[in-house]
């Protein structure tokens, strides 16, 4: 198995050329973010990512999180690590500097995230629900929850989780049945809920459980839902620890991946019905949760790229040692390493392509939400939020199906011993393998995209970036040079087939919602490919501009270029023939009854 | 988890639609394969794989084999199974009668073979291996090594194995240092060999092993190998079991699928060198491996659809009865089962005909090689062996990829209960992910179709089978119905685009092989996913002809037409994408220098 080193050369390109740091860090509130912190910041997390959470991904896999008893126990060195990583400060970096943040920008904070991703997606999955729950206290929270939760949630004190999920009620939130009977100044918690991530641990002394449940008369469906604050230890006012409340895991699931995450069933008052304390108004549980789950969409789309910037880099490894066979051309006797077969290549290239087309993406739409939150204008605000809201489920959608097929590329480059657990490949393969279906399964994030997403302003947002798209088209058009005339053609045709798909789902989307549906993962697809497209040949334009201004980084300019160019002619161009899945309507879907589904 | 239940329905659809069984079943040797017998064989099938093997499909992934001092333990039952595969005569069903097998065409042998596939894949592959053991020495033994081995591998009383790969020699098998020194009238055999599946195993008395070697002063390479039978008991002359061969399984793989099949580090001649006898000639060794490997081959490309078609069943079961929110145009309050949904029912319907398309596209296959080996005259011969050549890598490479992704939808139909190993959908996507590997990786398949096959007779095989789709172009052409008219269209643009993919590589092959290399898993792609496509529209006017004349199956036929148009406009219809980075050439793949690949 190899290890992980961050790639910072390209998180810096990115958060240079396509991010714009030096303009982020001048918004209200991110004056931090100088280049000397950011460059400090991501030396320091590449150094514990890779020498302290590296090295016990595999240790995590093997050794799994187990119920022990009323707790959980964590693969041996875990806790420890955990410790390290609150005592660095690294769980609140993007948090505010009043509750123990250090107020970075969320665009450095997703570098810093992605770090952690590769490094042990298993162990990540903690302080990412972490922050899910700061950013719902943060939000809607009475200033009492903040003052006494708050703090220990942005250091990592404590951590938080997000109950959901329950046995009847996945992707239908609205199905849940968790009872919250008012009871003076507190709620009586009731219930089961499943697949909760980091649901209990040994890594702290307390965990802040966030659960939706259902108060009595309320309205079915999601507008009778209310979000609680559920402690393991009850909180007292001076921010000490009180009673046990009345929940606890009374299972973890045994899954295909992330193993050291535990995974629990947990049970609401079994007893007396657990103390919680309501979060915002009665029945405004949903809104919570988007507040939630919006964050927390960003952060898991990352994780398709952190798993597959991990499961590259070992393939990369393992495909400059192995020696096959000579490769074409190859003068000798010697048999060549694989990395020089035209496949094997192919399909680093595509990793690497596709890892950085998701990595410019991701870092965009970050960089994004600081600036809906900084910007120092209202206009500003609403269309950094805009183009937020539309991309999440891009970022989500595409980068979680790019996890699973780029971690499966990284186990056939190593071939036979791919498929041997020591290698360590196949645990990529495993790991990445649930990002496409929580937090929103990519089908949901599909239909957020076309039918809530889309339509809003008339699709105002993405013809948006479409025009953009376009302009890039022409700055293309502009530079001589084969290498950028090799992007312009896929990129143009790209474009054309999104505006195109666009067209199709605006004009069908009220009048055949079925077929609009049907179509929905298409377009998803062919959206974040030509948008990783569009990322890739900004990120060209730009490597160029560096080499003609500054010799110094001239191979990885040129080395971007390729890698855009590679992008174009092998990802890139066949997907414009997604327009005809897209627009083919529900009738062969539908055609068939289910009962004769069966061969 | 769900069980399995043979596609009875569609497997003879394409036998006698597709296959031409009758046609088939007048060819010399092949006459005991008559309707009224299919009909029985397939039925009886089908009770074993549906009652015997798969309900120790989990077992089996859960206890895996082990290795326990000098032998292996495989899991609860199997060896029991095993005892009954044996005795109900099904592993010698496609062998020589002379052998104790049942003569039945290959045709009809790969859709019992689907069965065991889709029922228990890990069980299945000892029966594969030794029909690869079968074959080699049904063709280049000696009549005494006939006499002595091949009656007992037929029956299944003894199984086979093939020990080809070496911690150096994996793709480049010419790199191989197994040493085999003559010693009268055997010869002495030392060497490592390992991913050598049922090395080792319980099921039998004896294992046969076919181990590739070198002699003495061999040239290196592939010319200087030779292939030897290595008995783990040898053999004495009245087919009695005499002394132990000094062979061992040193260790067992921990594998990420098929844990119930055995993958042993085989050691030969640790004391004084084993006991083998040479197959065929001194350096003819890899002449006997293409012998094995391309039924074996034939096989494990039909495990992409075996495992998929398991995967299927249990998606399908799962989306019938799971229930979450209400389906676009649902009436009443209570909530729809997902395959209402139209993206679920899109993951579904990819599913189905994705399968549908493999099965006939295997059959049709093994069809070919009973055509190559039964037709009366030699011109017929050839032909259909010039197609099985061809076929073979496309077969192998394209249905195996399916195999993962068909899997993976059946995961991710299940959302988050897919991620949980109890449920079995995980199982089959693991299982899944060994198939594009072993046998030749998918790479090596795409080179063996560029390389190899394509450029024979200047792509005569090829154009041939273009040639056979323009005609059916016409044919679907002639029908008066919307669904063929969408079946057309895209069918239509696929062809023309593998004809100009075709081309493309005729005329670059020699003059560049790093760019045709560069482009070859692309056509592969583009060749499986059009291929594909021709005989679902090809089923489709078999099933509109059925409708015509006979009334009693209208629901199957109606559904056959409905699944071919899914494919047309869903599966299809964006694969002519592909031409573009077939034909972009190696350019951008080589750009960047291997040691400034990372980021």
């Amino acid at each position: 198995m190899t290890g992980y080193t961050a790639p910072l050369a390209d998180m810096r390109f990115v958060l240079d050329e396509i991010v714009g740091l030096d303009e982020l860090a001048r918004l209200p509130g991110l004056e931090s973010a100088s280049s000397d912190t950011v460059t400090a910041v991501l030396a320091e997390a590449a150094k514990f990512a890779g020498q302290v959470l590296a090295p016990l991904n595999r240790v995590g896999d093997r050794q799994r999180s187990v119920l022990a008893g009323d707790g959980v126990k964590t693969p041996d060195g875990f806790k420890d690590a955990y410790r390290q990583f609150v005592d660095g400060g690294w769980n609140g970096i993007m948090c505010d500097p009043a509750y123990g943040g250090q107020g970075l920008p969320w665009a450095v904070a997703l570098a810093v995230l992605e770090m952690w991703e590769s490094a042990n997606l298993a162990f990540s999955l903690c302080p990412v629900l972490t922050q899910a729950a700061i950013e719902a206290l943060t939000q809607i929270g009475t200033p009492e929850q903040r003052r006494l939760y708050l703090h220990k949630l942005v250091t990592g004190e404590w951590t938080g989780t997000m109950n959901l999920t329950e046995p009847q009620a996945g992707s239908d939130v609205g199905a849940l049945k968790a009872r919250a009977v008012k009871a003076g100044d507190h709620y009586r918690i009731t219930g089961t809920k499943i697949f909760i991530t980091y649901g209990e641990h040994d890594y702290t002394d307390n965990i802040i459980h966030l659960v939706l449940a259902r108060t009595p008369g309320a309205p079915p469906g999601t507008k009778g839902i209310s979000l609680f604050i559920v402690p393991k230890f009850l909180v007292n006012a001076d921010g000490s620890l009180g009673a046990r409340n009345d929940l606890r895991a009374v299972s973890l699931e045994h899954k295909l991946g992330i193993h050291a995450s535990p995974t629990a069933v947990m049970s609401y008052g079994d007893k007396d019905g657990a103390i919680g304390y309501l979060v915002g108004a009665e029945g405004e549980g949903m809104r919570a949760m988007f507040l939630m789950m919006n964050n927390a969409r960003l952060t898991v789309g990352l994780e398709g790229l952190g798993i597959a910037e991990r499961a590259y880099q070992q393939a990369l490894a393992y495909a400059k040692e192995r020696r096959q066979g000579r490769a074409i051309g190859a003068s000798g006797a010697d048999s060549s390493p694989i990395v020089l077969h035209p496949d094997v290549r192919r399909m680093l290239m595509t990793m690497k392509a596709t890892n950085e087309a998701m990595r410019a993406l991701a870092y965009t739409v970050a960089a994004a939400l600081d600036r809906a939150k900084r910007e120092r204008d209202a206009p500003a605000r609403a269309a950094a939020q805009a183009f937020v809201d539309l991309m999440i489920p891009v970022l989500k959608g595409w980068c979680t199906d790019m996890g699973v097929e780029m971690t499966s590329l990284g186990v056939q480059i190593h071939g036979g011993m791919g498929y041997i657990e020591e290698t360590g490949a196949a645990q990529h393969f495993r790991d990445a393998r649930i990002a496409p279906i929580y937090e929103g399964t990519n089908g949901i994030q599909a239909l957020d995209l076309v039918m809530r997403k889309l339509p809003r302003d008339d699709g105002a947002a993405v013809k948006k970036e479409i025009a953009a798209m376009r302009a890039l088209d022409r700055e293309l058009g502009a530079v001589n040079d084969p290498a950028f005339a090799a992007i312009r053609g896929p990129l143009g045709q790209a474009t054309q087939a999104l505006g195109a798909a666009t067209e199709w789902m605006l004009a069908h989307l009220a009048a055949d919602p079925k077929a609009a549906a049907a179509g929905a993962s298409a377009y998803l697809r062919l959206f974040g490919t030509a948008y990783g497209g569009y990322m890739m040949a900004k990120s060209a334009l730009k490597a160029r501009a560096r080499q003609a201004h500054n010799g110094s980084d001239a191979a990885f300019a040129a080395a971007k270029i390729a890698t855009a160019r590679f992008y174009a002619e092998q990802i890139l161009a066949p997907a414009p023939g997604l327009l005809a899945p897209i627009t083919a309507g529900a009738e062969a879907l539908f055609a068939i009854d289910p009962e004769l589904m069966s061969a």
